[in-house]
């Protein structure tokens, strides 16, 4: 029988193909790529012998996985990196200047240092979600790392937070529409595009930010489009205090009434959830994004992805951005979410490594609605993939017998610096840790340059007086 | 006036000295170092006014900072990483068999492997822990990390813990008194040596496993030599029940009533430690290691460092061993240590990024009782420093105005795979990521083949049956 041509053949690796319900760890395993796709999947000795490659790839030195998946980011936040932490009331009394001075132009900047520190820690599919802006979507296409995007939709009057003084915010239903309009023409122009890598979620900013009557026209012209919507929920006692206070009921039985649960519903931190309302909305098919790095920096909490998950739901994970958790990683993700977990519960097995690596991957991927396409190494599946370098000192030795030691090692050793290759729909994004598809440095660069840039708006903003970190600048703590 | 030559100069950093209460920042600060010492610490202009380099470095993309400080671990554990976590009674149900399978020979293997690890996350000084083998110390010596070595003193009888079922261990005087003497055969020959670099503790095990005659002829024998005494203490509540089981009484007061409690003592882990028994190590000048990491992935237990500290303990940070944390990195426990403790208590400004840093250098040093040598930059001490790269994208950009974001980024983003350079005493140990005292790949390959024969140990040994994480290999989730 003639062999298959393919084109790259991995052998000898060690490949984690996350099919079915563990982590499906072949020792001296291959991966075949044709096209944007995996050809086949099994031992080396079987590939070599059924296949042919254009590039056969020595693996010996790999763990191969899939690609892992960012489920939720506000990425153009890359610029502020570490600006805002350690205290309380962080959007008031610590972004407020910096986010006023994140101009529209200025965002491209920290999208690319975002997307760039994605690739090299092993991130293949990114849930972008962000109010778009020019640029945004096309760096994402020419990057070639795969994106769902999620334009934002935010009914509150501007500045209606700031003006609150703990009553509810105002909204502006034309402002909603507008943004609502400007989504629907993003979708228009972006969904399934740069060969389907990328594709679009709706984004209402969460169920306290727009009327009651436009979140149905949202949901209608979602339903209307067949898109998910990409939600915060819950996402703070802040949240929970507005909704009480203007319709007396929780986001839950909120979206409840309003039709919002269902499997079409991807809801994102729900650190304020109690447990008949994640039983609730595991009932109704909702997935999660949990973001635990940032949700742990920012608020101490432990959001209940180990319940919604033992519940049966979908539970994928995201960084939320660096000026919420200064690192960008799911690597970071996967092991704070295991550890933060084992403490809230005081039990050692809960989230084990390997359900980590599963949000990270297959379930995240479903969680997102990309269940069929991505986060495992199956025939016909888009072929995003990863190898991770087991001979970084973190990751040695390898031990194979009588258990293995590959997977907690990824989980909580490795940071995603040790992550070699990228690739995406079958084509290589970063070898040797070099990133094939942008200029690293120039990137790097750029966001220095808008981050200056920043830095001088801020200065020269009076509301900069009331930032909570400039006494830990004056006793010399920073 | 003459200008002073100096061996090393560093110029057009970001130093952050760690003098003083806060971080000690300068923007474009320099660091002069002559022999084993720092000769001054400055702005650029004022050294390059002042010193003449033999060297001068350009630090203008570095952070530079005192060298972190590993306040414990078990370094030949390194060869056990990745096999004993995500389980319940984690010592009998997942170490046991390759605890045994690790002998004496294999030992140095894992040693080696953790040293280097160390000295790649920035580590200079190490206080190892471990009954000692020959080539420990001269591993020390040669590789030109500072150690604080800490040989061990355990009296309980051999199998005691397997056979006690819950009842009190038996004990053996005898036997602890043969590993005091080989302790003070080893401090005798190794305190002092390798230019000071090396020094001695003495380290009975636990509380709980040395008999009260025992533990009184230690410290005596410490007292003589002007030791500190490196301990296990409160480490879990196995400890507790076994102190109130033998004597009615916990392990704090019971160490009081023996006089252990006082500025000799470093006390490590505490996990079990109440409030009350905080204060009272406290007030008597004890100090805390803190091993966050490790404990919460095996009990999930955040111990009491914020207390310990904000009660004015000085606590040092400790990887504990790869088979109970997985990653060996002082970074790694600084975010963990800042992240856990406000989870603990769900408060954002609880342990600060600045507060992280300074446990993991100038009060780590001062817990272990090197405050007057290491863990700041300050002419007349130690010149262990690190250069740690900015340009990684994950601590891009930089933000001097009108707040600093270096030190969140170091504590929150940084994992150490940034660190460039290593010095201790004045002598790099690397430079570009490259160990120059060593040979990493020989190392790698050594701790390979010693783990190859810790699994076919295992292997063959009947009691591998009782490892539960057999079944998570038989259900395809390892």
């Amino acid at each position: 029988m003639p062999k298959q041509q393919v084109d790259t053949l991995i052998i000898h690796a060690n490949v984690f193909t996350m099919a079915g319900s563990g982590v499906g760890a072949l020792a001296d395993g291959a991966v075949a790529v044709v096209g944007d796709r995996i050809a086949a999947v099994g031992r080396t000795d079987e590939l070599l012998a059924s296949c042919e490659g254009t590039e056969v790839l020595d693996g010996s030195k790999f763990a191969v996985l899939p690609g892992l998946i960012d489920c939720h980011v506000h990425s153009p936040e890359a610029l502020l990196r570490g600006v805002a932490q350690d205290v309380p009331d962080y959007m008031e009394r610590a972004m407020a200047p910096f986010s006023k001075a994140l101009t529209e132009e200025l965002k491209l900047a920290g999208t690319r240092l975002n997307v760039l520190e994605s690739i090299k820690a092993g991130t293949t599919t990114m849930m972008d979600y962000t109010a778009p802006y020019p640029g945004w979507a096309d760096f994402y296409s020419s990057v070639g790392v795969r994106a769902r995007l999620t334009p934002t939709i935010n009914g509150l009057a501007p500045g209606a937070m700031a003006r609150a003084q703990g009553g509810v915010y105002e909204l502006d239903d034309s402002k909603g529409r507008r943004m609502l309009d400007t989504a629907l023409d993003f979708e228009a122009q972006w969904q399934e595009t740069a060969d389907e890598r990328i594709t679009v979620m709706m984004g209402p900013q969460a169920p306290d930010m727009l009327s009651p009557e436009l979140l149905r026209v949202v949901k209608d012209e979602a339903g209307r489009r067949n898109l998910m919507i990409h939600m915060h929920v819950a996402q703070g006692d802040r949240e929970i205090h507005q909704m009480e206070q203007r319709y007396g009921i929780r986001s839950v039985p909120f979206l409840e009434d309003l039709g919002y649960l269902g499997e079409q519903l991807y809801a994102v931190h729900l650190t304020e959830a109690t447990a008949d309302e994640v039983r609730t909305l595991v009932q109704h098919g909702v997935s999660m994004g949990v973001c635990s790095g940032c949700i742990g920096l920012l608020d101490g909490i432990v959001p209940p992805a180990a319940l919604f998950r033992s519940e049966g739901g979908m539970v994928g994970l995201g960084t939320d951005s660096a000026s919420s958790n200064n690192c960008i990683s799911i690597f970071n993700e996967m092991k704070l979410t295991a550890l933060f977990n084992k403490i809230q519960s005081k039990r050692p097995d809960v989230v084990p490594a390997w359900q980590a690596l599963r949000m990270a991957t297959i379930e995240g991927a479903r969680a997102i609605g990309l269940g069929d396409q991505v986060g495992s190494l199956e025939p016909g599946k888009q072929a995003d993939l990863i190898l991770v370098d087991l001979d970084q000192l973190n990751l040695a030795p390898v031990v194979q017998s009588p258990i293995r030691n590959i997977v907690p090692n990824l989980v909580y050793s490795a940071t995603g610096h040790e992550v070699d290759s990228v690739m995406v729909a079958g084509k290589f994004l970063m070898r040797g840790r070099d990133v094939l598809t942008a200029d690293e440095s120039a990137i790097r660069g750029d966001a220095q340059a808008a981050a200056s840039e920043i830095s001088r708006r801020v200065q020269a903003d009076p509301d900069h007086r009331k930032l909570s970190l400039l006494s830990a600048m004056r006793d010399g703590s920073l």
